[in-house]
């Protein structure tokens, strides 16, 4: 290995960034191709998705971030497929890049279980575009409602239903609560926002399972407080543009969000190497591909197992921890030095928010909800939020929220046929 | 007339808005009807299509604006014509809305005179969707040029060619310039984004007529600093994916931009009354339509004579005058008073900046340029734009910019296919 080793990184994620940033000064040339132009900042998405944030507050271009690092390159270009007996990578163009090493860390998108139908009426929450489709089928439910003579019509407008009670779910839920009791109401003259429905569908016996059963059962209490109908242990059979069938029973619902089920990006295909269940790439214990030692998966995409046969969970600190795992394995190499041994995936917490102001947060030992959580949670967000500018622009949105009570982007953008009925 | 008059506002832009704020107190029911539900501060819409601000920055929600106005209902819905026999206006629904007085303020498109096929290779920039169309493509064409093997293809996608040098078009093809020059120059690896060729192409014999031959030399003086080319006196004749025909000689340019004309709303049509050859509607000179005492035309979409024969120009002050007019026309109605009088114009001044640091201003006796200028033209829109939020975020962004030469909202969005060639 020599200095022309070139390394090429699928992804600019939480992952592929964290990779390129801890191999500044290794002597290695760098090609990070996206099919974005931007890393994004996903725990915040849903925050788009409900008019508190703007698109370019939790969104920054990655040429940007290394401008000041010559040996990167930065691509913008999809990746279809892997060479792996002639170690490149293949673009939609056909054109194809040679690496030395490969990182795939390519995410995931997500999943309806078998039901790809349910896609256009219960759009999943991955990208700026799917956030701004989410926050303009919100608004315009309301603005529909306003126009429409229909009792039965009004109250199907008005009722909004997400499937899938994790983190994002809650979220999407706690803040469609709050802006249709407390932020509209006063806006409209022929409707009242407040009566509006959120229904929050789960499969599973309890929400967020990843966390204990106090705390789930505390955010349940605290969503019951901004009015949101919470429904566990009955999986949803159908997804229309009338409305959800939720178990046996048809919810009359407009606008429906989908955050159930993700599914990895199509890295381990690519590979020919095992997929678990989710579609992840089965990989080693130091992330490389079985059989590939120069290729590395990592992220959302890689299936890495944690304790007791657990997974490593798909977020943001997991992936950053795989990606300086593999910056010292590449050190390691490039310096003929021993390898670092196997990843250890070290779980720093888990957090959620129910509205503006509580949260829960499970770090272990130490389990925190209520406003002290929020105000942690909101604090690590914006100390991990990439780029100085966005950290202060978000921390003045949050703050000028909290003291005003205003939402900062209601925007309806994108052109969708404006439905008025009735 | 009575508390029950019922006035129909259709378009919340300058001139509606303006109108519907100085009626607080009147005794009349104001439905305000416009088919976006936000106002947009277009002056400063091609900072978004330069990536210098974001979406939310320059748009509010309308009704927002008036929650505490509970005579004021705000509805999103497009307005397709006025029965003006029967007394109401028609939306797409079908659904009509009877007013007593009713005031279009539908305001102004890009026109291509004849050439309506033009329109997908040169967008106009007119709303917020403009706007992100042309930020995708000016930075998808960098994205591109980085890709391409070849040289002829890769100076095509270099070079930017603004159509039309009135201010829209100046400021467009500045920003351009500097974004190439001075903002990305560092962040390719391939190409040399100092290189890129930003034309901006007049018909007339300069840029910036309505301004004075001096001011207009300086514009001209302070664009070729920034390294733009002006190509005055000759007519664009063909706009096409690989370039533009400006007079005999074809330019290959990946991307265009439309700046050069505009077409008022159909409102004239709607009322049946005459249109000047921009389509915008002949009024009286109290602003009502001609036979139609009870219907207003205001803004954009409405001829009104100036002086000398010149109409008065569709600038948001003009709007806002007009607007003011009209309410002080139905309190007078309102109150069996005599009417104000004719609608007379006052100009208070012509501005237009030249990138980041230059601008000139034409307030009749006192004409300024440069750096003064361009203070002035920034406190003067941030002064102007609604909601005290989009100021303080308007002046962080530009504060953000102006010390570190970074564009905060550089982010490529909405589906557009990725063009990768060579």
């Amino acid at each position: 290995m020599h200095d022309n080793h070139h390394l090429v990184v699928v992804g600019g994620g939480f992952g592929g960034l964290q990779l390129v940033n801890d191999l500044r000064g290794a002597p290695v040339r760098i090609t990070l191709i996206d099919k974005r132009n931007h890393h994004l900042f996903q725990p915040l998405l849903y925050q788009v998705a409900t008019t508190l944030l703007a698109t370019s507050e939790i969104a920054w271009p990655i040429r940007n971030l290394y401008r000041d690092r010559p040996e990167v390159t930065t691509l913008l270009g999809e990746v279809v497929g892997v060479d792996s007996a002639n170690k490149s990578v293949i673009l939609t163009s056909g054109r194809s890049v040679p690496y030395d090493t490969l990182v795939l860390a390519t995410g995931a998108t997500h999943a309806y279980f078998g039901h790809d139908e349910w896609a256009p009426v219960a759009p999943g929450l991955k990208t700026l575009e799917d956030a701004t489709t989410i926050r303009r089928r919100v608004l315009l439910a309301f603005e529909q409602a306003e126009l429409e003579e229909d009792p039965a019509k009004r109250d199907a407008l008005l009722t909004f239903t997400v499937i899938g009670a994790g983190p994002t779910g809650v979220e999407l839920a706690g803040i469609i609560a709050e802006m249709a009791h407390r932020t509209l109401p006063g806006e409209f003259r022929r409707i009242d926002t407040r009566k509006a429905r959120v229904v929050l569908a789960e499969a599973g016996p309890r929400i967020l399972p990843a966390f204990t059963e106090e705390l789930s059962a505390y955010a349940g209490g605290e969503l019951a407080k901004l009015g949101v109908e919470v429904r566990t242990g009955v999986p949803v059979t159908d997804c229309t543009h009338e409305g959800v069938m939720i178990g046996e029973s048809f919810v009359p619902s407009r606008t429906l969000v989908w955050a159930a089920g993700v599914q990895a990006s199509p890295a381990a295909r690519w590979l020919g190497i095992e997929a678990d269940r989710a579609g992840r790439a089965v990989v080693e214990k130091d992330l490389t591909a079985p059989g590939l030692p120069d290729v590395f998966v990592i992220g959302d995409t890689a299936s890495v197992v944690w304790e007791a046969g657990k997974p490593v969970p798909g977020i943001a600190p997991a992936a950053k921890q795989q990606g300086a795992f593999v910056a010292r394995m590449i050190r390691a190499r490039l310096e003929s030095k021993p390898a670092p041994g196997p990843f250890r995936y070290r779980h720093q917490g888990s957090l959620a928010t129910i509205g503006k102001r509580a949260a829960i947060i499970d770090f272990g030992r130490i389990k925190l909800k209520g406003a002290l959580a929020w105000w942690i949670w909101g604090i690590a967000h914006i100390y991990f939020l990439i780029g100085t500018r966005s950290r202060f622009v978000v921390a003045w949105s949050w703050l000028w929220i909290y003291l005003s009570g205003q939402h900062s982007a209601r925007l309806i953008t994108q052109k969708e046929t404006l439905r008025e009925e009735g």
